[in-house]
């Protein structure tokens, strides 16, 4: 696999980790096989449906080795790392590296207010830190910063940032992105932005939680979009939809995960203090399911 | 003029008033005339564009009267009504209502936070004062609530609300209203969601402020929606994006004020605290006009 | 009454409307002398509590001139105007100081955002269309905006603006304006910031709704701080707070004019949309209320 | 020492760790023995000012154990716990305790949104794996929940639950608390809430960066409080709140550990991607310190 350029479906995929916190390396090796099967092109462990947040440096570590093992090199793997800390970060893109990553989801988690200056210098240093293509995410429903245009741009600028993952649901924006900066940084739609839409804007693809459960839906979706057979797209695009207003209503890890498991992955509940879907969750998610079958 | 269904491009209009508060008339009857020989689909008087936050009781009148009178029935007149008053806003619409609109746009400006029962009962009384049709206006950006799609299906159930505007941005939520509800409630598209994707939808137009600047472009970019010609189409949205990247920018009265004075409608600053665009604003405006000539 | 300075205890009173619009002029009267003889210093029509909101042009008016006219000089009036436009504000201090107000409270209530020289340019306008003092209103729950302390310090520099009431319910925000301005700008309390501590760091008094139905504690704990007896006043304070924490529970309005039904002053229900308390909240401003006799 | 109930000033401890990731053990020995001198009643390692959420598992392990061992038993060490997953959570807890620890400050760092049975499911099962008393701390600006009332009091009837540290800044907000549970739970302020005014309301001291550069004077104000000496208190708590004013403009770590630079404790620099004082805020550290002497 020579890819240096990333495009399509990446699921962001679950963290399965039993009661006493080992992950369980063999359902993630069944799913990580069956996703490529299903078409994907390309994995992300420790997105945020991989609930990194609440998962250990070693736990991490082990996510993201068992996910590229299982991959064996058949599409790319690109590992989310994420702290407060730009050494602790870059010390995790560096361990990913050697693991054989193919590429960085760059996240950012922090504690205490930050300017543009400092977030810049977290993730160019871990672009730097690195040789790989970093994708840089932003998510201003659960981060403290919201990446404005012109901070974009200065990133785009530094050499291996390369893709924007941008989760804020606001389509609008990405089209601001794309008018002003064109192919200086490619776009990863999220769920949230409606992929389609970010695909007619240029998007590359997206990285989401649902491609988890749905992957052969997305990929179709995918390939639609890319021979602009647009009115096919279309229909499939809400259809699909469906299973983001469920998520977006019950929780992410706890409705792909619970989507898994009625597909055959035991990939356990979301980790504490979440708690796993109730009954009517459950309900939706199975509905929503069949109804894309 | 017998039309009861509302669809394409709805100008926000905006309110020209001068230094003694006084409606500057003729600008206005101008500028509607001017925004129907471009063949916008219809007018409304007193949206967000149209400041009406800022005027007073007689000015909003005196807009919408001289808005109906220029518009001489040759298309439809959807004027805005807004209060935190429940019974100071069904007077407007009731005023409206006689002096000829042919539908009310429902916005509400509350004070103290309200809750769902409270919110219903102000968009249906509205609705049960008059007989014309209502559009329920959505701007969580504005506003202290933010419509939840619940609360939209309980309003599409009031027999005159009929169509609903939601400034949110967030596109994704449209689609979730556009599943759910289908034709219970038709949508128009805000600037900021990107109309060419409302329609995609199942919207039927948009109400904005930039139509006043750009109308025959909107025009255009509406009837290749509606005739699906979909890559033309998105090369028009991406090209007039920008006047809504400007005013997203410089804020919206002054842009939109000030690319109508360029355009010899001397329609006056936006009204103060407010204040006009500073010379880098003016120049960002004229540019972006010219970019679409 | 030949007072300049402004101090003690200036209840917020409500604007009791009845259902045809009118102000009940008699039964405010029969407040605004209650309230008088029970010994507060000063009043407040047209605060947060006096629904301004909710509220035309003309029954403020008839509020101010009610109010006015019923303290007959006793106690000063500080009459409170807002409004998006600074013209219209303007006008409505204008007017009240011609019906005879003392002074004038300052809101600022915005639809488009605004930056600190619009919103100075807002309040410094209001203080120069007045020969009145004037009490600058900060309160970041109900409005999009949260004055910031060189703002404020700019603000006390135009004469006639002598005072501040925060809302902000941040004693420790009030410490600082108190710390850096000095006697430059006089404090008044908001009943969310503990008036008894804004007392002892150097504040004036208090504006607020709940002086409406616990006039005689309030004053009481007034005299109290003013002696410095802080013991017997932080005993006071304690127990007077649980009308605050009724009303933060059950809405402002709809709490103070439940109260003061409960003793005899008919002022009606909140204005729609909102609506009045249910019976759980009714029992509680009942205990609470005998809770302080 | 056989200290169960914790009171007085507990100094929020910096976390001094050199460019490679080393603690530094001995500057934060002879910091620790430096408080107590100084008359401090105890020690919080792993506060917010401990910049916990920049460090790693192994250096929080450090910093914790360090600070125990110079603590000596002289004062108790209270040290702080925090994570997404509830399990990490404990598992710190457990290891805090058994390195010698005399109570837990349990801080909730959430990536999903939780419901309130998930925030005390994690809070009552930090304190159900050890058995020492626990703080449940509460700061709305930097997480993204805010503790209600209702939920406080669920937690304050776990067993060794016994403190609660609000960092809302909102005093009224511990005034409701302390009117509603009395002794069932002891309140620590925070500096945002001005701690002479939280002792006033039945607190039991402060848990805060500042104390960490002003400690006499913060045991002097803590005296002066339990002494009931409020005029020579308020006095001193006007000035030492200045401490507090610059590290709300200049940034909490990048304060205290530049404050401690001038004190001859070389802590270093606040983590990245955080950045040190610039000139400006270096001046004005040294003018409150020295305006404190």
């Amino acid at each position: 696999m020579k890819q240096l350029n990333f495009a399509g479906v990446f699921p962001y995929l679950v963290s399965p980790v039993d009661s006493r916190g080992a992950v369980k390396e063999k359902v993630l090796t069944n799913l990580v096989r069956h996703l490529i099967d299903s078409g994907v092109h390309g994995l992300t462990p420790l997105g945020s449906t991989g609930e990194f947040a609440y998962l250990t440096a070693g736990q991490r570590s082990t996510v993201v080795r068992v996910v590229i093992e299982a991959a064996a090199g058949r599409v790319p793997v690109v590992a989310g790392v994420c702290h407060a800390s730009t050494a602790v970060a870059c010390r995790q893109a560096v361990e990913y590296e050697k693991l054989g990553a193919n590429g960085i989801l760059a996240i950012l988690d922090t504690y205490f207010p930050l300017g543009p200056d400092q977030i810049y210098s977290y993730f160019s240093a871990i672009a730097g830190s690195v040789r790989l293509p970093v994708v840089v995410y932003n998510n201003p429903t659960f981060s403290k910063f919201d990446l404005g245009v012109d901070l974009i741009e200065r990133l785009a600028d530094v050499p291996n940032i390369r893709y924007l993952k941008d989760a804020s649901g606001k389509t609008g924006k990405l089209l601001t992105i794309a008018n002003r900066l064109g192919d200086r940084i490619k776009l990863f739609s999220a769920s949230a932005s409606v992929p389609l839409f970010v695909m007619m804007l240029g998007g590359v693809g997206w990285m989401a939680g649902p491609a988890c459960i749905i992957p052969r839906q997305s990929v179709c979706l995918y390939e639609l979009a890319v021979e602009k057979r647009w009115d096919e797209a279309l229909k499939l695009q809400k259809a699909s939809w469906e299973v983001n207003r469920v998520f977006q209503k019950y929780g992410l890890a706890a409705c792909i995960k619970a989507g898994l498991a009625l597909q055959g992955f035991p990939v356990g509940d979301p980790l504490p203090p979440q708690t796993p879907l109730d009954e009517a969750g459950l309900l939706e998610v199975k509905q929503v399911l069949a109804s894309l079958e």
